[in-house]
């Protein structure tokens, strides 16, 4: 091919991402609408209030937690830093309220350990090293393997002291981009807890990564804590922090004081319109990976087949492929009458392979009959609300269309 | 008055203030044209990293600082903490460093000590408070005058220890907009660190409700740090700390740690866009009420007098009154001969006066000849730079053309 013209071409989206230009027009509007203080009464202050509301949800549904577990902090390294310390703190208080008779001996002698990878975040990494140099904990710098890059769940385990209190995991690597067996982890430090006398083993992952790349669910993860970083993912310079029902069934204790904000786990007048582009890009990430699966449910309900759920198994997010169940619905029959759909069967490297079902599905233990039904849909940035809503309702059409000619 | 219509009247600006449209303006850009990560190495990082130097100018000319004076923070809540933990971090390190034979001994035994007032924002109140409860640090909160609501110069030297690191008193109180003696406290407090065998006690003003409202300098104040909060002053959530010479003049002990960024005193991606908003708005209050004075003193040189600059008084900044020297420069006559400018001599309430010179600057001690000649500018929060411009323009024309009717 001729060269005609050498446009710059970004590839260094794990070092920041442009903004989504809806996220662009959120923080605008906010700017100009929603300057007011969140904690005044009137007017300009509740509009406020209720973007940093809203956006809550939004963040919330986002890694599958509840409004209340989310924190906004100023970034990545704040929520990384606030969840080193409050384990630190945890142990600490726990140790003086045991000394003091209050609370039951749980064994707390010498330091609080922490465990983490040799592939972390300086955020965690060094925030590590600096409570390990203070003398305020002992840290395990668990290798990860040299053949997969992944950090191995019983290397972790072996690791495990009696002091320990906090396993501190990636969700996915920046460098390499390999994912950490984090549900795994999670799983196997709940069995120990469960053995244990001592204080519990509280599990954080660093999601900066993964979030926006790959579907992330906090509460199937079983982790007490996860950083969301906003400009990893289309959204602006803002951190939050999802914790497992923060200051009840999961502590945290604020590095800062001030004016009660974020209920006093972070205070500091709320960075409004930040918020707001947080919420947006969350929003928009949920309603086309996420969302889908749950319009299709309300369409097709139990004549669906998601053919891309795997127990423990990570999927892409923008993939979704469903089968449409019922004897007149093959995939490739239900593509060629739907008006504005363009999608696939599978692979397009399989498509000579006519309209037989796609044997990766087949491999995947898909049953013959519903393999045979499945559409592969694949979402990319520009793809709207309004695109699935137009692609659900087409397919409904369809389906109606298909099932009076066969019957 | 025939009460026509009922606008919603905002008079909280003490609380945080709208945002300026060339502030919204430089975000919404920033958000759009520099999302590249500030430590990138290609034009997209190269673009932010040259929008938050800008910036970082702007906000040390609007303190009265140097570039490198400024860390950027995510606002005030965090610079004051930053501020108490520094304090107290640097009095254990130096004790450390002294019972291990490495420093000189200066007696430090016991708790660091600090001095506060008893109506500073809840940022230093509940930071102190908080160090105070966990064993780090005694603080003893000065209460104000009960008369002036000023906190007393002498009450705060009264209560100065061996031990005490650090005094913060705010400059100007949020509820009352009382303005503090900060200046004279930090002449106080040089004294006696110059006396001082002990570590020399550090001082810090939370300028958060002062700044944009009268003017700030923190060399003249004599303060080692200083807090910037953008939304009280027209510009976006997010912070600064001034700190004389961090690191070297001045002890700075971050409390987060992470990827290196702000030299490693406030690690974490830079929020470019809202850095860039606190820019804009400190050049546009520099360019306003602080520029004024030097496109004055470079078009009228030795022939300008200052009538509002007294020894120890702040004024307020977008009052500019001076004289331009010369026999037939009265004020009257300049600004009936001007083209464009409208301004007046003095207070409209004394306008019945003619055109002789206003009794309250000859009270404040201007000789006749020069009060004569005063021209009182007050700018508004949409004059413009081209405004200043002009009106300099204007009086530079003005005054060549009485010089040569009267030559």
């Amino acid at each position: 091919p001729v060269q005609c013209c050498q446009r710059e071409i970004y590839m260094d989206y794990n070092a920041t991402t442009s903004l989504e230009p809806e996220v662009i027009d959120a923080i605008t509007e906010a700017l100009r609408d929603a300057w007011g203080n969140p904690s005044s009464n009137y007017i300009a202050g509740a509009k406020a209030k209720s973007i940093i509301n809203q956006s809550r949800e939004n963040v919330a549904r986002m890694v599958g937690g509840k409004a209340e577990d989310i924190i906004f902090t100023s970034g990545g390294t704040e929520a990384n830093n606030l969840v080193l310390h409050t384990a630190v703190e945890h142990f600490r208080r726990n140790c003086r309220a045991a000394e003091q008779g209050e609370g039951h001996q749980n064994g707390c002698t010498g330091l609080p350990h922490i465990i983490t990878s040799n592939v972390e975040h300086d955020s965690v990494k060094l925030a590590a090293e600096h409570l390990q140099r203070e003398g305020k904990a002992d840290v395990t710098f668990v290798p990860v393997s040299k053949v997969t890059a992944r950090v191995e769940v019983e290397d972790i385990i072996a690791m495990v002291r009696p002091n320990t209190c906090l396993v501190s995991i990636m969700l996915a690597n920046n460098e390499t981009g390999v994912i950490m067996p984090v549900q795994e982890i999670c799983q196997r430090v709940k069995c120990l807890n469960k053995q244990r006398e001592q204080l519990r083993i509280l599990i954080h992952t660093d999601a900066a990564q993964a979030l926006g790349k790959i579907r992330v669910d906090a509460c199937e993860l079983g982790v007490d804590y996860l950083t969301i970083v906003g400009h990893k993912f289309y959204g602006p310079r803002i951190g939050a922090l999802y914790v497992s029902g923060p200051g009840t069934r999961t502590p945290l204790y604020p590095m800062l004081f001030g004016g009660g904000q974020e209920r006093n786990f972070r205070p500091g007048t709320e960075n409004t319109q930040m918020i707001a582009g947080l919420g947006k890009v969350c929003f928009l990430l949920c309603i086309l990976y996420g969302t889908v699966r749950f319009l299709f449910q309300a369409t097709f309900k139990d004549r669906l087949h998601f053919n891309s759920h795997y127990p423990g198994s990570d999927i892409l997010p923008n993939t979704c492929n469903v089968s449409i169940l019922g004897p007149a619905l093959q995939g490739w029959r239900v593509l060629s009458n739907c008006r504005r759909l363009l999608a696939s069967v599978g692979a397009a490297c399989h498509s000579d392979s006519g309209n037989r079902p796609s044997h990766i599905l087949l491999n995947c233990g898909v049953p013959t009959e519903v393999a045979a039904n499945a559409l592969r849909l694949s979402m990319g940035r520009s793809t709207t609300k309004e695109d699935v809503d137009a692609v659900v309702e087409d397919l409904r059409e369809t389906v109606l269309l298909l099932e009076e000619m066969n019957s």
